[in-house]
């Protein structure tokens, strides 16, 4: 269970690194600039949870391995940007593999912390989104997870359907890949076909 | 003690999600959108305070009930946005009362912890106010309590007035009323008069 | 040792507390706001390593003498904004100063928790720019950490020099010396000259 954990965040910490040096290099950050941007982009949402709970070590200051794939990811991004032009949307395609994997992973933290299951799944919408929101807010723009194409909701309903696994007594690997890919296949059709959640505003 | 700061907080957390979702309206960003804005408004300061304290435990992670509530204000701001916009700044009265009750909440937790009362200030103006400092940031805003009327310094006063009270001995519940009573008022007038503080720019 | 961090913190504080401050009056803030961003540009970065890591005290919370220093930095700010007008681009000279001292502390917390060598300079990188990161965050513009002139590099390389004199058994003062004068002056010259990062961006 903790080498799965581990698994899949290295890989989600790959994808995201990747998302946050896109966006740095559309700013034209400075190649540091860019590596910052890429680590906060990667490890800010799970982050942001370790430190909210109590007794949890960061999970990056004693797995060194995300520092590598950190920079792996950010010398990927810088080396390919062109190839990346052609891809449509390359950044919101690693952004969507990155939530994915993280909403999962801090679901699963949030049970082993015997947390209830509101509770886990902000977490998981916490650990899956909030790098991106730190990378937005660090780039000084409003963050993407708030405007119209559905975000957040995909991160919530998607740690739901995990929840729901899980209590029904799936195992894995069936538990984690049906709400992962359930997370990163909706982000993709939501940016493809522009769904926005109904309007509130529509009358006004 | 601990009840009242669990009303306290709960009361606060209402009307500070109302604050939270009247801002992300304003902004028009989506239905979940407006909800993590009210949610990051609502526990954004009391969560800052709790993962500076060693040991703390984030409120909001094992008393759900402050989440329906959040959800419950959030409702609340949707549904009365209109009539909500006869009222002159419904979201300065809203932030006014989370302030206060915020604030003192604080302040009362430094105590708790036994740390010097300027530390007690600090983290109370930390709670009353960094949940509309991180809604601010979110919304890609210069946060309002740097802004020209008196903020900060009306929830530094209000702390004042607390430990000084508890110092003489004053009991609950003119204790925590005084100075709560005090931050929405004085707020209230702040922004009714548009009072500021003396400028430090006069000459240039 | 704990002594010497004192001392380094203080100065640290001290230095980046004007610099805040000469942020947050450029802005036209009010006087309780320029004194909030004097305070969280100083302890903004030594904060965030604080609640990274499990079981260290948040150091200003038990350490009073921070929040003088702080106080005193920002009236020094304030009564002489006109003269540090005088001196070019005071606001970098300070900032270099509490970058320097700020790394340095970092790096030699991120030993005493037995850390990996990449994570000590990654906790002294935060350590003396996530102040300033935070600073530009609160009054909404892009950090200048991000900007052209070579910054989190030279925080980097500083906190890698000391890494390195510890390894060979170099003991204190100079070994504290060395990197700090290194950080100090390498950002001086890189102000003075403008010198940048070689552009990753040149055949665009």
């Amino acid at each position: 269970m903790e080498l799965i954990l581990n698994y899949i965040g290295i890989i989600g910490s790959f994808a995201l690194a990747i998302s946050g040096a896109l966006t740095a290099m559309h700013k034209r950050f400075d190649p540091f600039g860019v590596l910052i941007i890429a680590f906060v982009t990667a490890v800010g949402g799970g982050t942001v949870r370790d430190i909210m709970l109590t007794g949890k070590t960061v999970f990056w200051l004693e797995q060194t391995s995300y520092i590598y794939f950190i920079i792996a990811g950010t010398f990927f991004a810088v080396i390919f940007r062109n190839k990346l032009g052609y891809i449509q949307k390359p950044l919101l395609f690693f952004d969507a593999i990155g939530l994915g994997l993280y909403t999962i992973a801090g679901v699963q933290i949030g049970i082993s912390f015997e947390l209830s299951p509101i509770i886990c799944i902000i977490l998981g919408t916490i650990t899956g989104s909030f790098g991106g929101v730190i990378r937005d807010i660090f780039v000084n723009e409003v963050p993407v997870i708030f405007k119209k194409e559905i975000y957040a909701t995909v991160s919530i309903v998607g740690g739901a359907i995990y929840l729901t696994l899980y209590k029904l007594g799936v195992s894995n690997p069936l538990l984690q890949i049906v709400p992962i890919l359930f997370i990163i296949i909706t982000r993709l059709l939501v940016i493809k076909y522009k769904i926005s959640l109904p309007s509130i505003y529509a009358k006004e």
